[in-house]
């Protein structure tokens, strides 16, 4: 492990050598053939993973710029509305605040369902843009893209979807299931370094583009450039980041996005085997499993305990995992396991919690290592 | 020189090893103190190349990105003058157009000096807030800060300068000049990879920021989180960029800022008498040696060839120099000397340049290596 520490969040998360070897390359001509391969293999790959025959366009910034540029693009002077139940979700509802000419927030307590009724309510009123975040990671909840999407049709509104924490880990159909803008960053599920996002439009939402949004987050430019030979980005692109990501789409081709989705969904089944057989409670209040996340797993801090204390324990191991967000600090912990992190990462994280929760005095009902280790062995 | 191409061009430029390899680290967490010291040792190396006692702040974007940050924070809904004399100077009143209340272009031909007395007659009429772009490498020319800084200062407007090509390899005295907002970009005179940008903002500035700017690029959320300890940025950074831009400030440190623009003055110089040698002719349409880009050279091509044959042979020889940008394309060629090359890199590109020269059929008066080795020796 040398100096390193494990990361376990819900992003960043750890970056395959082969990955990372890819940004020595000195500094290349970013209008040319070399860079404008690179980009064609991102864009091959992340298809796949959006569930779209559009193009993802591949914007040098975080996730968030990557949510500004959507909202920015498609909901700027428009009534909007935002689901929301976790932290990104009242990000985007922050975003659209900035945006919109009228904006509805549609909240639903952290962890809990969304309210699909208050939804049909809002678009009956006449709201153009529904966003919604996919993987809400500050809860540990996945919400229903296909539900959402097919409301949205139904009331012709756009639909714009965060699948920052989900895509290239769980399922993600953008055409199938009516998405009209979908996000990823690339930091997370696809285990590439953090600073850049991708955003895939609908033929539909494109028709639908406002005018002069933000310049550098201008997706009809990116689009332009996108289309040249070799493509292009509009301003100069986060190169080393873009040879990264290519190196981290690569990887995912060889393992298949099946497979890989299938490993997300094994893990993350374990570790919720592993909260049972501890007995402190899976925070997402929902019964639906499948509403539970499956790159990252929010539990209970056991109750005579604290984050700082908790995960200071675990730090110890040198393996960092993730507390709660805002009035979540102190309650919950939560293991991300997103990206190139498999089953020896995953036992040790999980060994290493079980200890915390020993030594904060909690008596376990069973071994979480070995329920866990049951699943994937 | 294995597969790599030597650009000599005004950014992308060749990147130091160190500054490569600092990319090689394991994804850490953003908000930790690795992060944060790597934070503050660009801001104390980039102070002294701003000249200012503020603190630039890094965006994960290209220099765009930060020149736009710079318009939406301090130009939204005001009158706005942009000088303009060059593709950049062009790019900032396309920018302000999104922005401003009203904007006023004050054009000269590109590579002409800027007209400073239509300037003081749209401050007249009460523009509050004007962009230059310091070194025009479009044009090979650079603008003068002090003056426009001083023009601005009795008008109280407030003065954006994109110093994207040249804080770090020329002279840059934001505080002494009165430069309210400035701008540089990582991959040009810092040698780091392209996809940062640091802002400095005066107090000055800061009194008079607007409200919503777009939220990627809330500089005051910027001010807020570097100002913690460990220093953050408020949405995920591109940490490998972070890490790689700290060497390239380690290394700027080492050199040392007057000796490292001193090495900037001298490649100008040197590539100045190569041109004069030639007799192909500068671009830049001024007298005023002090108006010369010392970051980039801009100068003639042949007049019996053109952009695609002229630089074809130039890299025969695996050097990329540029060519002209919009309607200069074929008309100049130019030549790039910031960051990291110095004499080696110098020789190569003007050896290989003058061959062109021969091969497209112009004969020299002298020899430009010659007149270059000269200045270099």
């Amino acid at each position: 492990m040398k100096d390193e520490t494990l990361l376990m969040l819900p992003g960043p998360v750890p970056i395959p050598e082969r990955v990372r070897a890819a940004m020595a390359r000195q500094a290349i001509n970013h209008r040319g053939a070399e860079f404008g391969d690179a980009y064609a293999d991102i864009v091959r790959v992340l298809k796949q993973l959006f569930g779209t025959s559009g193009t993802p366009l591949v914007i040098s910034g975080s996730g968030t710029a990557g949510m500004e540029a959507a909202v920015a693009n498609f909901g700027k002077g428009r009534k909007m509305a935002h689901l929301i139940n976790g932290k990104f979700g009242e990000r985007m509802y922050m975003i659209g605040q900035r945006y919109a000419s009228e904006t509805r927030p549609i909240e639903s307590e952290w962890g809990t369902p969304l309210d699909l009724e208050r939804l049909t309510a809002v678009l009956e009123e006449g709201c153009e843009v529904v966003t919604m975040v996919h993987n809400e990671t500050s809860a540990g909840i996945l919400n229903p893209g296909a539900a959402i999407g097919k409301i949205c049709r139904e009331y012709d509104a756009l639909f714009i979807m965060d699948g920052v924490t989900s895509i290239g880990g769980d399922t993600f159909r953008a055409d199938e299931w009516g998405v009209d803008v979908a996000v990823v960053g690339s930091q997370k599920c696809l285990a590439a370094p953090a600073g850049l996002a991708a955003v895939a439009v609908s033929d539909r939402a494109w028709e639908r583009a406002v005018e002069n949004p933000p310049y550098y987050l201008d997706l009809p430019s990116y689009r332009k450039n996108a289309a040249k030979d070799p493509m292009e980005t509009p301003y100069t692109p986060a190169v080393p980041l873009f040879l990264a990501l290519r190196e981290a789409c690569l990887i995912i081709e060889e393992e298949g996005t099946e497979k890989r989705i299938a490993r997300h969904h094994k893990m993350a089944h374990a570790v919720r085997k592993a909260v049972e057989a501890w007995g402190v409670g899976m925070f997402p209040r929902t019964d639906d499993l499948h509403q539970y996340s499956n790159t990252v797993t929010a539990a209970c801090i056991p109750k005579n305990s604290n984050d700082k204390e908790f995960r200071g324990i675990v730090k110890k191991f040198s393996i960092q995992i993730a507390g709660g967000q805002d009035h979540l600090k102190d309650k919950i912990f939560r293991i991300g396991h997103m990206g190139a992190v498999s089953a020896p990462e995953l036992l040790a994280t999980i060994a290493a919690t079980e200890f915390a929760i020993h030594k904060t005095g909690h008596t376990v009902n069973e071994s979480g290592v070995m329920a866990a280790a049951e699943v994937l062995g």
